[in-house]
């Protein structure tokens, strides 16, 4: 199968789509690219592969790999300084959320005179860019999960104030994304589990978000219903290439619907992430529950609405429980408390962090600090709400 | 309510956004434009009301509203001609389908070199135009029907053959479109109803189409929520601008859902537009039932699936008697022989052309030609399959 969507941007999908990537550069009059990706990516004969493919395309193939999960900013500031050197033209960004991240950031930062946290997600601050100078992106997932293949920020770490700062601009939507299944069949079962969470909590909170924007809705349900169907299946069969393209698409579904908005789930994760560098699906994955039943009085009617399209008996309740044992089902703790000891978490500056996050203004019910560090204290206790 | 979407385009959303025309001329560069209209909609108080405001913003404005519906290519050639002659660089196209197909036709076609047949939407003729020269379009619907503004195509009659041709460019999907319920609310009864009908007949044949694009696919499913929630209601109540607004998104979300592909509905339906000058929703919405049921063993499961979401009682006949019902309210005739003199209908030769049309390729079931006589031979005798 090889078919080519055209929204939100263009996106070849198939499998072994990778080879176009020569295609793509040709197409957005790239000649000279760097290859972005991550620490533990590089070393992979999967990457490697595709390399030695690319070095017979190009005369000088600039790599930049030298960051991990969670990047800083100083990781940007090192890539635009390679990229720079290199004199690049434009950036192929290779790898799970953080390579892409780091990939946008490159092709953002590489022709701007600000510093990154000038363009923070707030207001028009990203106005405050010369667009011109942003460089052509493609992106190429190989998890399924954060989507930011779809989206127009990256996430990176201030690591003075230790916080993730969402940086936006509608120009660093890659032009051409590849969704190739088989660049993730290796991903381990752990990872599997924690990007598709991830995924599934993008597409429920965009769903779930208020706001009158019916093709977000209509994407996030879809998401939702191929994440339903797909990833049990690839946690527990990771060869199965179509539900592994089940999971691309609905990872960038995710990312594309929750341009409406997102909520508790993901305010409560930042500032765990960031924190303790814990895996953000994982954070993710853990909240859910709680935060869901938080909102139930606002999500209810939505929530029970959507069952049967994608084959659950009526009730929020069986909501809550699919995704309770879904959660069993692909080993992710129910405690906040059973990956981080419960000593070191400092609630109060937690919910302050939480509560800046600026995915707090799309959760369905209004917050305010004592709620989200109530339900801190659940996903510590463990009891729903 | 005012709300900007970035998908499939750049679309500012709702009551009076209108007043942002000359904001987007602004954002485009777009220093003289031409305003496209057609010949009912320029002698509008509304339209005035609009040219008046726009005047004061332009020194000189050029307007274009030498044409009605079901466009021919010689009104492209005329609105080339003033476009030129003003020389424009930008089109803002006001209007229902025809409107907007001829100002994005008059975008594509101002710089072009071969005649516009060489980009019907076959193959990769597209790639034959010069894309550098294409014009930035805004656009502002002012039916809920054809979504044009969120197209890549118009749909323009050859009158030599007299056949509608599509006519496709990925570059004359409109920079900017505004959607804005006011303006569609003094639409007739009669055409709220064939506009809003055609809407669902794009959201309903891209769900159904094969192929695996779930954006389309939700997109498609909550464009059909939307017009079973608000078509009567519409076509009761022009007033009500939030059910005017459903049904305008509706309508984009259908033409964006339809790059999936589309079916038999709108095969049936092309001949007889060019042929006897039958608006397309009208002709969309006869021949709905007749298509759906043909289709039944390999779209039923799909339509039952929707069905609990949408409000249906779970099965396909219940789908179909929500078709049929709701064609009955908006007045809408069960047989094409209730429009058409049945003498002057050539069987051969419509089934002939509709079999040619490229929407034949997206039906759900293979189609040949007797598989088109027949379905025609129902719309005329007024039975199901």
């Amino acid at each position: 199968m090889k078919i080519n969507w055209n929204y939100p941007t263009s996106m070849w999908v198939g499998e072994n789509r990778v080879e176009d990537i020569s295609k793509a550069c040709k197409q957005l009059e790239i000649s000279n690219p760097v290859f972005v990706t991550d620490k533990d990516l590089i070393n992979l004969d999967m990457t490697n592969k595709i390399l030695i493919n690319l070095k017979k395309e190009f005369n000088h193939l600039a790599v930049f790999s030298n960051f991990s999960g969670n990047p800083f900013g100083e990781n940007v500031e090192d890539g635009v300084k390679s990229y720079n050197q290199s004199k690049c033209d434009g950036v192929i960004a290779f790898g799970g959320g953080s390579a892409i991240d780091v990939g946008k950031a490159i092709a953002f930062m590489c022709g701007q005179k600000r510093p990154i946290w000038d363009f923070e997600d707030i207001g028009d601050y990203w106005t405050r860019a010369d667009s011109s100078k942003i460089s052509n992106i493609i992106a190429i997932p190989t998890t399924a999960g954060t989507g930011s293949e779809t989206g127009r920020a990256s996430a990176i770490i201030n690591k003075e104030s230790g916080i993730k700062k969402i940086i936006f601009h509608p120009k660093i939507l890659p032009s051409i994304v590849i969704l190739d299944p088989a660049l993730t069949i290796d991903l381990s079962p752990r990872l599997t589990a924690a990007t598709g969470m991830d995924a599934l909590a993008h597409n429920l909170e965009a769903f779930c978000a208020p706001g009158f924007h019916p093709m977000a809705d209509g994407i996030a349900l879809e998401g939702i219903r191929l994440i339903k169907k797909s990833l049990n299946e690839v946690f527990k069969n990771g060869q199965n290439l179509d539900a592994r393209l089940d999971m691309l698409a609905a990872s960038t579904m995710g990312s594309t619907a929750f341009q409406k908005g997102l909520g508790a789930i993901h305010s409560l994760s930042h500032p765990v992430n960031a924190q303790f560098n814990v895996h953000h699906g994982l954070s993710n994955a853990i909240f859910m529950p709680y935060v869901l039943t938080f909102n139930k009085k606002e999500i209810s009617n939505k929530i029970i609405s959507i069952c049967d399209y994608i084959g659950i008996e009526k009730s929020f309740e069986n909501f809550i429980k699919w995704i309770m044992d879904l959660r069993q089902e692909l080993n992710i703790p129910h405690k906040l408390s059973d990956i981080i000891d419960e000593n070191k978490i400092d609630l109060d500056m937690l919910s302050k962090m939480a509560f800046d996050d600026p995915s707090t203004n799309g959760n369905p019910k209004k917050l305010d600090i004592n709620h989200i560090k109530t339900m801190y204290e659940h996903s510590i206790s463990g009891n729903l709400f």
